[in-house]
């Protein structure tokens, strides 16, 4: 650890917003100065960490919820908090046993706001099938805080011997996608801003862990899972294929994304594919294994009567330099970057 | 699960300071909200849940922290957010394992500030032999948080076959505390409020593992560990007494407090039983134990240089009603009460 800042204080003296966007600031912030400082070698870091503990392998993970307004259509902070959680844990190739719930409360929240809240992560923590087992409640003077932000951090088990991270991707891997993008950052950003579309656009969020939990018990040999919230489909391919090395190539043609929530980004002029999911995820695994996954991810949905269906969205391929490359319904292929920050500022 | 909120919205219709204070108002907003929705006849609730997890004993915990201002004498607020999830997971009686880091940051906040607290966590971190394992960074706008706000969760194992809680408790127990009370609070306070005392009132912040290690790996038969933060020394023992139905008798003159911390808390109007320490804890033993464990206390305070020393403070004993009472020095004897709320808030 150096003494100096690893960040140019020239350039940027302060945080902005952008440093929690889930883009280029977010990461630069992440990789120079906290992983320079608590990083070790032998673990790839992620949203979860995946721990030795007396033999076991353990998923631990942390995530604060600072979503503005507290309550938009298909969910709220306290669900959020759970499913978003929740979906770390899964991500990491765990089950997620255990929950803690970090309360940072601003003098004169409503009671009744804060009983609507805990009623909310109980229906969720049960729908996801984890336990709350510890938590903590601060106060903060009215105008320092915003009503309510939560912290959850969880705790789950690896029950297979899989190794489920970007290091396990292998060229000609396919990429599959649980279901369509861009609701949840749409549904808050009109919730915040009043916007009124013709039709409500209810968020995505829900645990994944009853799918990816169905791909598991089949034996499904997964590569890599990651779910799309800040920054969407787009960040998080980028973030595969900085790690990997590999090119992502994706058929623009097989990500749904709903006439609705199309309308709206082309109104706001947002791309959904760098919009903020809390219900999306994709999966590498190998050519062989991906009908089987796919059957197992319908049917798993159906039982569930979830709307969405999964996909195959694309493939990872040998080519130099990496990238990650869609191929547009027109045939033209473009480079999907990271940008800079977030589209939408506090959609989680 | 009722849909009525369990706390009367006549009375109480926002959230006040005094529900993040350690006093009786935070009780209340525990016990008849949160653990009415979220316990479990199972476990005891206390700060950090032990867990069974593929046989092993596993603590967890979370907290967070919103101390202000961010630095003060002794400590700052990412080396108190170590220290204090370190010390939640050291009273269950778990060897402290991985931390993980949740900052909610305010846009801008400057980032030498940052980076300046980062290296205290690392410090902190090294110094209490515990790793940051994973992490997560939000911002909010200008206006809406209060520089940063830190939430650190913690996993320890449990490496004794010990019950460490209330329920071990017996009459006829000792109580041992490790150290002066009341100089993290005034040390708060002071560098708050921008009072000038003769002597500068330094935090006592620090982790408590290795003088609780040193016990356990003595095989002394500690009966329940307990830190004594928001609250203080009276509140805990307040808790306890509730969850034992047992008195417990503390002596006036056992208890040691500094008396530049005397001199602050009558200019204040402030008890020092009531304020938080960051690096205080009590312990309760059987009798037969008390000397050992005593020794190993003093003997590990002299090998780290600490100033500290323990004592012996007080008993438990079997009377009806249960309280918590102090022999004052002039030989007079008072109940210690809980307070309704904190009288320092924001102190970490």
């Amino acid at each position: 650890m150096t003494f100096a800042c690893p960040i140019s204080l020239q350039q940027y003296p302060t945080i902005l917003m952008a440093h929690g966007g889930g883009g280029r600031l977010m990461h630069q912030l992440i990789e120079t100065m906290f992983l320079s400082v608590f990083g070790s070698p032998d673990r790839e870091i992620h949203d979860a960490a995946v721990l030795a503990i007396a033999g076991d392998r353990i998923a631990f993970t942390t995530d604060s919820y600072v979503v503005n307004p507290l309550f938009f259509p298909g969910g709220d902070i306290g669900s959020l908090a759970v499913n978003g959680t929740v979906n770390d844990l899964t991500m990491a190739g765990a089950r997620p046993l255990y929950l803690s719930l970090g309360l940072i409360l601003e003098e004169g929240l409503p009671m009744e706001t804060l009983w609507r809240l805990v009623r909310s992560i109980k229906a969720a923590a049960d729908h996801a099938q984890v336990q709350i087992v510890t938590g903590d409640t601060k106060v903060v003077d009215r105008g320092k805080g915003d009503g309510i932000f939560i912290n959850t951090s969880g705790v789950g088990i690896l029950e297979h011997s899989l190794k489920i991270a970007p290091s396990s991707i292998q060229p000609g891997d396919l990429i599959l996608l649980n279901g369509d993008l861009g609701r949840h950052g749409i549904a808050v950003m009109a919730a915040r801003e009043g916007l009124d579309f013709q039709t409500t656009i209810i968020s995505d969020s829900a645990p994944l862990t009853h799918l990816v939990g169905a791909l598991l018990q089949a034996g499904v040999k997964l590569h890599c899972l990651r779910d799309l919230t800040r920054g969407g489909l787009a960040s998080t391919l980028n973030e595969i294929m900085a790690a990997t090395r590999l090119t992502l190539a994706i058929e623009e043609a097989a990500i749904p994304v709903l006439e609705e929530v199309q309308g709206a980004c082309e109104l706001l002029g947002l791309d959904p594919l760098y919009i903020a999911n809390e219900g999306r995820f994709v999966a590498f695994v190998a050519p062989q294994d991906a009908d089987r996954a796919l059957d197992i991810l319908r049917s798993t949905q159906e039982a569930e009567g979830e709307a969405a269906i999964a996909s195959v969205i694309g493939e990872v391929v040998l080519s130099s330099p990496p990238a990650v490359i869609l191929n547009s319904k027109l045939g033209a292929a473009r480079f999907l970057d990271l940008l800079s920050g977030e589209q939408l500022p506090r959609i989680c």
